[in-house]
């Protein structure tokens, strides 16, 4: 018997339907918006960048997200109250140090290297925003911020090297920077049309299933969104992105994600119910999504990115729930990484989060290949389906045959690499 | 300054305090138990049992729990039925093929095997109970049944070896079968001591996180339990022990637990509300976590058995939700792998699960040691550190300071073998 494979429903309207296509330039393709990228001395090892600047030509519209992990990091508080007021000059960001567990000091060595940038760039301290990443537990030093911060002002560029070097200033256990960027004309409330850009950065390897924000990201636009605007898409692109990546379950102290908006590509304010509107919302969903993806791909030692589909759930939280309980399965992760079509677990994975279905629904897709009907098992061809594995990506659907609700997740496989990596590396 | 360790409270009465103490016999240590373990032919080794059978000498008393998987195996739904009229004779064991995702088939096929069974034995269909472990998806061939079932009653013996033997034949990716006895005197509603046993084995190591049920479990006692009785200290015991072991955040498809009680030990009945009741409670408890702490210890490619303990919880349910959220953690389980005090992979675990309480307030210890007091991190001897890391069982202690509940959880590390072990083996 010949079946088909399930369909997978396209929610959003794609970024391409606006007319956006990729660009160069990353975080710095929007205009108004320099980036730097240097060693100032967080690592031990010279030779790897370790602070970045993101910095508007002048104070602009900001939204921002932040972890909801109780056992947050001090930058985390001091950008969560500076980003309360919707406006920002900069993002601040150093790797090498998480800044967490570091009680009142480190709040104080967060604020001061916020009031240190902000006497650079002649803005107020609060219009500076600050994140940090890497180990947990050690006092952060101002001594690098002291060195560090007049010379990134000095480097300031807008350039696509200058945002590289932002972008790899902030990498841990990444193995490459991760950066992406559109344009698009744009429809503006006045009557015009102006080609707008929407970039940026992230990075994140491991400890990652982001909740309400991402790992450290920041994202840059030259569209006029206004602050309500602003934080309306941020929002509602963070949740069908980053919230939606696991690589290892693990939420960390430091997740942070910025958008500034510099309003230099035009005059006036898009505001939320305007048509402007619904393309920079899929424009900037489009950015998040490929830096989301990327994060899923280079989870920590990951050989493939794997696409968890659930269709026919009966709530959205239950679509939602089945596919992390699919996603964070480390036997459908070491399953993926044998090449092996396991349904058994993707099933096993799906029953246990307590969702409830009927199994002789269930429908089961392994890269796009019936692997299970109604229930039961379907014969596959073992060859077709071992060079369907060369792929980089692995997309897994399940059909629960229970209702309406579609829920899309990414992660990876589980490798020796991880159980290397996090064996060794003291976070 | 020098801090005390956390103090982890004992919370049930155990065993011990009661009287019983270790005995030989596994599952046949209770009076009126016989056992049998084969190679039947469900595997392609000859040389691997892979066929059990437990039997009381007549019909008895039976409590059992089953998986919550929505995906759940063909002898599951068997068992379900035929242990609701709590009463039973045997429980007949597969391991080779989990008979799950079989469809109608494979319901057919536990339920001949069951009325082969009860045939063999002379008693009713409905009082064989049957599990299976092994592959999902494939059907279960019913020769291995015709063959093996007279066999099995051939050689049924109330002894050690026999108890050793399908203690072995429901092993899958177990490194040795799990068995455990308790005996002793316990006062009788009739006003007379008796000594009585408890015993049982149990199989698990990977796709484990019992759900109000646990892998494979069998447990006998020759204490007079009534029905209810039997069911009580059952669900309580579950609840404590295997309900509170996790490998790999996976549940089963075939998880079952079942309690024998043939009342040999003495006449009478032992109800919920004597004091008999709670001294076979505790043993019923203490045989459970002997072996819920077996399966912890020999989860897939584990070098170390982590005992998590959650202490000043605000609700019980806070306090269960932050031990699973730890223990399920890849980076506490790789950190304990590679012999590090990781106590920030510990405080990201607590902090991420949605459980409200303030950073300042929190303690950890790492197999006894403070690392963590108020949030801060304590300075800490490496080398008296690594020494401790050579232990078989590594304890993890967390207090967060937010009330006074308390949750333990057994788990084990993440290794290089887990993944060799599921990226090859296909379940």
């Amino acid at each position: 018997m010949k079946y088909n494979p399930l369909a997978i429903p396209t929610e959003n309207s794609s970024a391409a339907s606006f007319g956006f296509k990729a660009c160069d330039g990353g975080v710095c393709a929007a205009d108004g918006i320099c980036a730097a990228g240097i060693s100032a001395g967080f690592r031990r090892n010279p030779s790897r960048k370790d602070l970045a600047l993101v910095c508007a030509d002048k104070t602009c519209v900001c939204a921002a997200t932040f972890t909801k992990n109780c056992f947050c990091a001090a930058p985390v508080r001091v950008s969560r109250a500076n980003a309360a007021s919707g406006v920002a000059r900069a993002v601040l960001l150093n790797s090498g140090n998480a800044n967490a567990a570091t009680g009142d000091e480190g709040v104080e060595v967060a604020r001061k290297s916020a009031a240190l940038m902000a006497q650079e760039l002649g803005c107020n301290e609060n219009e500076v925003l600050v994140a940090s990443t890497g180990v947990i537990g050690v006092p952060l030093s101002f001594d690098p911020f002291a060195k560090g911060v007049p010379q990134l002002v000095a480097e300031l560029e807008h350039s696509a090297k200058a945002s590289r070097d932002a972008a790899t200033a902030v990498m841990t256990t990444d193995t490459h920077p991760k950066e992406f960027a559109l344009e698009g004309e744009v429809a503006l409330p006045d009557g015009t049309s102006r080609v707008v850009h929407v970039g940026g950065f992230v990075k994140g390897s491991g400890m990652i299933q982001p909740n309400m924000a991402t790992m450290l990201a920041v994202i840059t636009t030259d569209a006029p969104l206004s602050s309500k605007a602003a934080h309306s898409a941020l929002l509602a692109a963070v949740q069908s992105t980053f919230n939606k990546v696991t690589v290892d379950s693990d939420t960390s102290t430091n997740d942070s994600c910025f958008l500034l908006a510099t309003g230099c590509a035009a005059a006036g304010e898009i505001e939320v119910d305007s048509p402007a509107f619904l393309a920079m919302s899929a424009a900037i969903q489009e950015v998040c999504e490929v830096l989301a993806r990327d994060i899923a791909a280079d989870g920590e030692g990951s050989t493939k990115l794997i696409t968890v589909d659930v269709l026919g759930a009966p709530t959205q939280k239950a679509a939602d729930k089945v596919a992390r309980s699919i996603a964070n399965s480390p036997l459908v992760k070491t399953a993926v990484f044998g090449c092996d079509a396991n349904w058994g677990r993707v099933a096993a994975a799906a029953g246990k989060c307590g969702v409830a279905f009927d199994q002789t629904n269930v429908d089961i897709d392994f890269i796009g290949v019936p692997v299970l009907r109604a229930g039961l098992p379907v014969l596959v061809d073992e060859t077709e389906m071992s060079h369907r594995f060369a792929a980089d990506e692995i997309p897994i659907a399940i059909s629960l045959g229970a209702g309406i609700y579609h829920s899309r997740i990414w992660t990876c496989d589980l490798t020796h690499d991880y159980v290397r990596i996090n064996g060794e590396y003291r976070t």
